[in-house]
């Protein structure tokens, strides 16, 4: 079998830590993997429930969103009372495009917003260096989209002399809009399926990213219609419900926890991801782009939901 | 409808061209969409239909691969043996993992290599910069891969001072292989579906891309397995056949052609995605990543095939 042939999501992380343990010494980690695997668990912080936005599509499929609150407060504000009142209920997937993005809220565009809704502006899409200055970790390599780029709280994100803002990664989630000066309220989403469109940094809303069931929205039929619309009503995914984790019983909250990119662990988890070498990597590159380290998230180890991997 | 609200394909880069030249006045292009659109028949290449995989996978399903002979020769040579044996038919896709691969090939591992077959080794990754050095379109901003970034002969590259390599964008395709020193024969190769692994880059052939099709792969449902290989062996997807568009009756022919890189309009294609604004984009990035700014592919305007999309 060619497994070792290439190694890269969550999943394959943890099985090629298990592999290389079992085949290598006890010396320091040499993967993204083992650094992954031997974190303790003071290098993991927890995901607060009120930052988790869990939606049910049916048949088990399940997706996780963790939303930002220091990074994308307006957007985030909306987006938990449009949860508490229960608003993405009943809405659907009507947008898939190859490469791009699945995009989901309400097809009739007329659903009225529920009270409490505040207004946005083309200003939310970066928040003051300020903030979090003081606990970012550099990326030491060249970013092509800003200034400067590296990680905070757990997140990736990009930054200027004065500003930072989340960048368009992988599963990361956005706020449709129409054409500007309109910054949407939050009800309209979408989630990144392909290489990371960082042209849309600082033109749009980033609020959070998919930690959980990706490949419930990544792997649904591309759409016909301009852009990637569902042209067929039917092909539309209904969305059952949408809740955030701290409105769930106890028992049936999920609960994740992410790498403290403040850590030892996750410097080691850098400069591996930026250098691989190994049974398998022959030749490190010697950089890595900013979307392209993930920030290791997993189920928190005495989690007794369900997982959805 | 949120049309606007974000445009990346190639279907959308089309409309989005529609779209911005009934708006527009006929000045000078203000986005990539309208370069494309309006490129003289001069700025473009017609591809050879030696350097055309044709692989069917039933229900209509086709996907069609631009092969890179000056680029990665070695392993090229033997797809075309391969092909003409007609080797991949009755093979099939083995694995799909989540932002990784679509992996296709011999699961059984067993099937005998036609003849003709060539050895490869690990210095077919790379080829010697002299081949390309006079006709390449440097990208210039920085890479976070490789000491340099470019364009040539329609393909994006990365090199150094010595060497020239294809990177892994999305789409593009690559040789699985065991533990090095093997590189593979060319026989399994899998097809990127998310973020570019460009860490993956001369440690591992790549051989060309998808340029029609990539759908079929990419909305595979994800492999339960190890690495994303289908546990379940009712999963995997039979490939029908795969042939060289060469070896097909010339009204079966698939025809496509790409953007010459050496075009003035491939720098203003160039320019452009690195500097979004317009009705939609208020900010524009200032760059760009060597795979986010896909050369432009399309079915050659004449061309007689029922398209794939």
């Amino acid at each position: 079998m060619r497994f070792h042939s290439i190694v890269h999501s969550a999943v394959a992380i943890a099985l090629a830590a298990t592999f290389s343990l079992a085949l290598a010494a006890d010396g320091p980690p040499v993967t993204p993997a083992q650094v992954v695997d031997r974190a303790p668990a003071s290098h993991w912080r927890a995901i607060a429930p009120d930052d988790l936005l869990v939606m049910d599509l049916g048949g088990g499929r399940r997706v996780v969103i963790q939303i930002a609150p220091t990074l994308s407060p307006a957007h985030v504000a909306n987006m938990r009372v449009l949860a508490r009142a229960h608003w993405w209920d009943g809405t659907s997937i009507n947008r898939v495009q190859d490469n791009y993005v699945v995009q989901w809220g309400d097809a009739t565009e007329e659903k009225p917003m529920p009270p409490g809704m505040a207004p946005t502006g083309e200003g939310d899409y970066v928040q003051p260096m300020g903030l979090v200055r003081a606990r970012i970790t550099a990326l030491p390599y060249a970013d092509s989209y800003a200034p400067k780029a590296g990680f905070v709280d757990g997140w990736p994100v990009a930054a200027d002399e004065d500003h930072v803002w989340l960048p368009h990664c992988y599963g990361f989630v956005g706020v449709g809009r129409n054409m500007s000066p309109d910054a949407g309220t939050g009800a309209e989403l979408y989630a990144v399926i392909g290489q990371a469109p960082r042209q849309l940094d600082r033109n749009i809303a980033v609020v959070g990213r998919v930690i959980a069931g990706i490949e419930h929205l990544s792997s649904l039929p591309r759409g016909s219609g301009p852009l990637g619309f569902y042209k067929n009503d039917e092909k539309r995914v209904a969305i059952l419900s949408v809740r955030l984790a701290s409105e769930l019983p106890d028992g049936e909250r999920p609960r994740f926890e992410a790498m403290d990119t403040g850590s030892a662990s996750f410097a080691d988890y850098l400069r591996l991801r930026a250098n691989r070498k190994d049974d398998f990597y022959i030749r490190p590159a010697g950089g890595v782009d900013l979307c392209n380290a993930p920030v290791p998230v997993r189920p928190t180890p005495q989690d007794v939901m369900p997982r959805t991997r």
